[in-house]
């Protein structure tokens, strides 16, 4: 893990992409649009989750476990040769090959020596209608995880975890300086008109609200497009709307819904303590009263 | 402890109301509003934090702790002489003398027939520049409470609770429909033009995030108007605001930011039912892996 003298700033960069049925192409454009993003002075560079291929769980087939690769793999090893070339870290999800049988929603994060240097596997996996991921994933095992790097400290999450404050909370306290969620989540285009704009905003406003309770910086990176599995299902819109959210909570870059597109913020370090010393909320946790938090529900009399 | 059948639906009514001098007017306020609250069939009426008298916590001063009381004690009479009256339920915050030396910011609910069936004491306290509460109050060892009622499950909280997921998510495993935050906050007037949209924002956007992460109705009751404890000091100019959320986060009640007025909202325990199913947030909770809530922080080796 590497551990250098911090900077007091990076520059993050988030790339909000569509993806295609073929997987070289994905990782052909992500190369080209992290290659954009270093010629804007991204230091940090973060993909959307499972960005190698359309989002497959929307059905459960056995044939898109032939999508799943062990890391070290050829995703990582193209991902290392860039980092290095440009001397960048990058912030990479996949769908990890662990053993026969056990796979992983997973991520890893590639130093600017191109060396792998943090490896984050989702802990909560949902399922919900086209969304199956309970079938593919194993839910991971590392427990949460914030990797200290040339750049900053960086939390890593992965999409379903945004919902769940406990995640953003554990991943603060091992010192995250900001918090990753590469994501894959869009509108059933049946509920768009009726529940879009609701269940968009649900989303954007508990990540926020991450970055309100603990003082960190919040980066939320999507996909863009209809994606659909089979020809006759309604598919997935994919609503884009990456955004990279301050240690108050305010969205300080946000992309579009529909377009392939980099965002960009800068994460001034001197913020965090700044923010933190005037709202002093981790001093003032009760961490005496919160065992509850470690059981399903308080129904017990 | 009230335990009737439950309704589907119970109304809410917050009191947005502005704070004099005079202890006995601010009662006598409260409980006129109580009444126009319940004549516009509000159920379930909340009213601010420490309600009877202007926020004292600006200053450090012995004199102020003449204002606590007991429980049962004055305040809890009038109140609950109006709640037998009107057969309402009243979310009764008050300045709790327990002992010589020992003093909370506590609430009651007071049910409709005029008995205390809930006491909660707040357990975050704040200290910061005109809100030195530390002084004043010992944290709550209640722990964290949600009390079932002839309307619905009332968790409640107070202010700086809001700041801290860990207890809006223990008072939602516990069984609340809603839960209520009786507040007093507001912008240092000398802050208010650089800083007021964004501390405004971040408080209103982390318990919406409340809302959603837990699937419950959230309800944060404000004052309004400026308050000074001392002639010459700037005094708090108090944000009002009051607001409820429904299960998504959603806003659907809102107060102005400087006006005495009364808020409602009808709360539908189907609706809960219905978006925790949408997204089943409480299934997928990683118990196995929230032990560090209880740390202060997770940097130890």
């Amino acid at each position: 893990m590497t551990t250098k003298n911090r900077h007091e700033k990076f520059k993050v960069a988030l790339i909000q992409m569509a993806m295609s049925e073929d997987r070289n192409s994905n990782l052909e454009k992500a190369v080209e649009m992290i290659e954009k993003a270093a010629n804007q002075g991204g230091e940090v560079i973060c993909l959307p989750e499972l960005f190698r291929s359309r989002y497959f769980c929307q059905k459960e087939d056995l044939k898109y476990f032939e999508l799943a690769e062990n890391i070290s793999g050829p995703t990582t090893g193209a991902l290392g040769k860039i980092a290095k070339k440009r001397k960048i870290i990058i912030v990479a999800p996949l769908f990890e090959k662990r053993a026969a049988g056990i796979y992983h929603n997973s991520l890893v994060i590639i130093n600017e020596d191109g060396e792998i240097c943090g490896h984050y596997r989702k802990m909560h996996i949902p399922d919900d209608p086209a969304y199956y991921e309970k079938y593919y994933f194993t839910p991971g095992d590392l427990g949460f995880k914030s990797f200290n790097t040339s750049a900053g400290n960086l939390g890593t999450l992965i999409c379903w975890d945004q919902w769940f404050p406990e995640a953003a909370r554990i991943t603060s306290l091992m010192g995250a300086d900001i918090l990753f969620y590469p994501t894959a989540i869009g509108w059933h285009p049946h509920e768009k008109a009726k529940h879009g704009k609701a269940q968009f905003e649900s989303w954007q406003t508990i990540q926020r609200g991450h970055a309100v309770a603990n003082g960190v910086y919040v980066a939320s990176v999507n996909r863009v497009g209809l994606e659909k599995m089979e020809q006759n299902s309604a598919g997935i819109e994919f609503w884009g709307s990456s955004f990279i959210a301050d240690p108050q909570g305010k969205i300080i870059a946000q992309a579009s819904s529909d377009k392939e597109e980099i965002i960009f913020a800068d994460i001034d370090l001197t913020k965090i303590e700044y923010i933190r010393q005037n709202w002093p909320f981790l001093r003032d946790r009760r961490i005496d009263a919160y065992d509850g938090i470690t059981k399903r529900f308080l129904d017990e009399k």
